[in-house]
């Protein structure tokens, strides 16, 4: 095991540095003053340049070709299969291409912020056009050495075994049913009126209030934190979670629920097995399974009544008895379905249409079926066809929106309704498990959810496959079906 | 002059790679959950070692040696001199005694925190002869290739340019009127009743107070914050400086002037000249000009009453008008002298007599003529003559109050009065220069004292030698009149 465990000595070193890197990322996002961005931009630079270094030396192939031969019991098998996972997809790109990306998308990215306020898309098009040549690029040499499409080479990086077949066919049956289902909820909550909560609601009490929620799931303090930042995120370092989210004095309705949200990724992260946590094996499985884990505390909990009526009590603390604060209404608020413009603040009944819609248009980008002028155009027609909206000339609620592509993140988007598909399925496993599972979430009893997701999903991290974790967890592949019942269940049946 | 441009660089990754390791210490001082401790630890150590090897390759010496025939300005010369020294400082001693004291120092300091609880001195002693024993080594390996005594090459580290002779004459000259300026003043003190202000204070209203006092000395909050920590210091980077500070509910008087004393360290960082950064030239002069900038803030400035009249509304704002906040009480607070056991909380007429005890007893220990075993027995007999106070039996409060020795931090102390004294003959020559001073002060202007601080110690960096600095700034090399001079007008005259 010589091979293997110089592999590890490399691995520690870099999750060392790696360490270094999140931690000083998080604090350019949430402590940081604006006057030191630029030291801090450079510094950060130069360490990813060191780490890129450490992560992609020839000394690592010898030791992968060695280590093949050394005898490894099924985990260390596992491990070395994800180090050379890992190491390919680092080192298949030439350093010319990796660096022409990067600088692109810097520069696309940054004058996007501006842009997207002045609804510049004539602006915006020829750095975009940049950008997506080079991820075409970037893909197809990908494609040369995965033997997937062009597309599916970029999908591999974020959500290792999937691919477009699957995808087509699961967001094809989504779109046979979907649309309908939306505007039968639509017509279905017109006829129910709710209460907006009135505010102000003082920053102080909702911080205590998330720090309550946040221990009630389980967050562990001694070794994570939360801190405001104008995007919220999960950052830090398994060993050190540091999550964000943002107040507004006027709704705690939604920074609550998105603290609800990162304690799911946090909550993964904190409980993946520390033994193997400097390797890639140790890791999180795939962004899907990621937003699985925030969709499950958020969506398949959070949002559902029984999860409701747990934090009833702390809600009161925090803000007096009134009538909009009754489970009732809390239920409504929270479930409120409106077709609308933004992905990010979209429920999770009209999301999967504002992914699927940005699936087609990736794929088709990157397939070459597609050229970054006629996005708008397509946009707008999958936008009228699956939610009634209208985008014509609307460019910064339409297709400027979104950081993901300004950066060359393309084949990213899938993950979010693949996680909400994968949460969905967990949650029914777990209903069948413990019948009495949501009468103990109403009494904040979340012992068999929590026992369920550690052995199942946590601490599982990537020994397997994404389809075997889900088929060892559940009982069987992906299956969309498990999502369709949860919306029904939630939106249509009373 | 292509060998010093490859210094540059050289520096200039360097110094990104030190900003990440300022910032995650910083974090793990004020921000870190305990939980988190041995990863942070072991990734600064990874950083530490990557940094260590950057610093002392040997390329860099072949390039100081190619870039001693470059045709450089004065300036250039001046960053090679200290490039050079910095390299030599670090390249000296074999790595194998570096990783030795290290590990001596770490299991001293560790143990430390237990036994000076305990007042365990028989545990205490064979750890500290171990980081002693490899200090001594220290020493007289560094005093081979300087030329100096061995102690004088560890003060050099600290103190360039300084040496025991110039210390001895400074602290002969002390110690012939210390003991009896202290004797006359606390007797004098005596018939001076004052009140102590009555909490608690509210911790909310102490940050506050201490932002609007930080504001008021010209902290630039768009690069720099101030957090808390159990041990307040400066830390972070020039360009993103973090100061920190600990709060007592019962007290805002100490936290207080803490922040004006950070303030000043943090002032001093945050002007040094930026195009200089990356630089040993660019860095501040020596530990004791470093100290000199906190203590002309705290010392010269923040307990003199101009100064206390200028924050004098302020307190007011945040504590209400009670009696106890009289400029003549407050003035009363913050100038009262107390011989006492430990050095951290001495006033600064009792302060130096701390140091001047450490020096003799560092000085003795590192030229072999004084063993660990009998420093307690020095230590009381010093301590009775200096400060007429006993510590027999009382190794807590006495040997083992201090961190300093226990890491082999030896040589450091003197830098404290070193400090001292720089402020008050700086201040002096503030005051000859603007006759008005104070009375801007009082006012809160302080334009005077920045604009000259700024030009003639923050933006001169290591430009020059400490003893040219000090020369060009006030006129004369450094002078011991002026801070018993500052003692004398501040504590017996009225």
């Amino acid at each position: 095991m010589k091979a293997y465990k110089e592999l590890l000595e490399i691995n520690e070193k870099i999750h060392n540095l790696n360490h270094l890197s999140a931690i000083a990322y998080w604090d350019q996002e949430a402590m940081m003053p604006s006057g030191s961005n630029d030291a801090r931009s450079k510094a950060l630079a130069q360490l990813g340049v060191l780490i890129h270094e450490e992560s992609t030396s020839e000394k690592i192939a010898d030791l992968l070709e060695l280590a093949k031969d050394e005898e490894l019991n099924s985990k260390e098998q596992s491990s070395l299969f994800e180090l050379k996972r890992s190491y390919d997809l680092q080192t298949i790109l030439p350093s010319k291409l990796v660096k022409a990306k990067s600088l692109a998308g810097s520069k696309c990215g940054h004058a996007w912020r501006e842009q997207r306020k002045n609804n510049d898309w004539k602006g915006f098009l020829p750095n975009l056009e940049e950008v997506i040549k080079l991820t075409r690029e970037e893909a197809n040499i990908r494609a040369s050495h995965t033997g997937l499409t062009p597309y599916d080479s970029l999908l591999d990086l974020y959500e290792p075994g999937m691919n477009s077949k699957t995808l087509d066919s699961i967001f094809s049956d989504l779109k046979s049913w979907l649309p309908k289902l939306i505007s039968d909820v639509v017509e279905k909550q017109k006829k129910q009126s709710f209460m907006k909560p009135v505010g102000p609601f003082e920053i102080e009490k909702q911080k205590e209030l998330g720090l309550k929620v946040m221990n009630h799931l389980g967050f562990d303090f001694t070794r994570g934190r939360i801190d405001i930042s104008s995007h919220p995120f999960c950052g830090g370092v398994p060993e050190d979670v540091r999550i964000t989210t943002r107040y507004d004095e006027n709704d705690f309705i939604q920074s609550l629920m998105g603290t609800v949200h990162e304690t799911g990724h946090a909550r993964y992260e904190q409980n993946l097995p520390l033994s193997y946590i400097s390797l890639p094996v140790g890791n999180a499985r795939s962004m899907g399974i990621h937003e699985s884990q925030s969709l499950f505390f958020e969506m398949q909990m959070g949002r559902g009544r029984p999860f409701l009526e747990s934090i009833h009590s702390y809600i009161l603390e925090s803000f007096g008895n009134t009538e909009a604060f009754s489970i009732d209404n809390l239920c409504k608020i929270y479930n409120h379905v409106k077709p609308d413009y933004i992905r990010v603040d979209a429920d999770e009944v009209t999301y999967p249409a504002h992914v699927m819609l940005r699936y087609e248009i990736e794929k088709a980008l990157i397939n070459g079926e597609l050229e970054a002028k006629d996005i708008p155009e397509v946009w707008d027609a999958k936008m009228q066809s699956y939610l009634g909206i209208n985008t014509k000339g609307n460019y910064k609620d339409g297709v400027m929106q979104d950081v993901h592509w300004t950066e060359g993140l393309i084949g990213y988007f899938p993950s979010y309704t693949l996680g909400a598909m994968y949460a969905a399925q967990q949650f029914n496993t777990v209903k069948q498990k413990f019948p009495d599972v949501n009468e103990r979430i109403s009494k904040g009893d979340f012992s068999q959810v929590f026992t369920w997701l550690k052995e199942n999903i946590w601490q599982e991290a990537s020994f397997h496959s994404t389809n075997d974790l889900i088929k060892n967890a559940t009982g069987e592949s992906l299956n969309p079906k498990y999502f369709k019942e949860h919306l029904i269940n939630r939106y249509l049946k009373d």
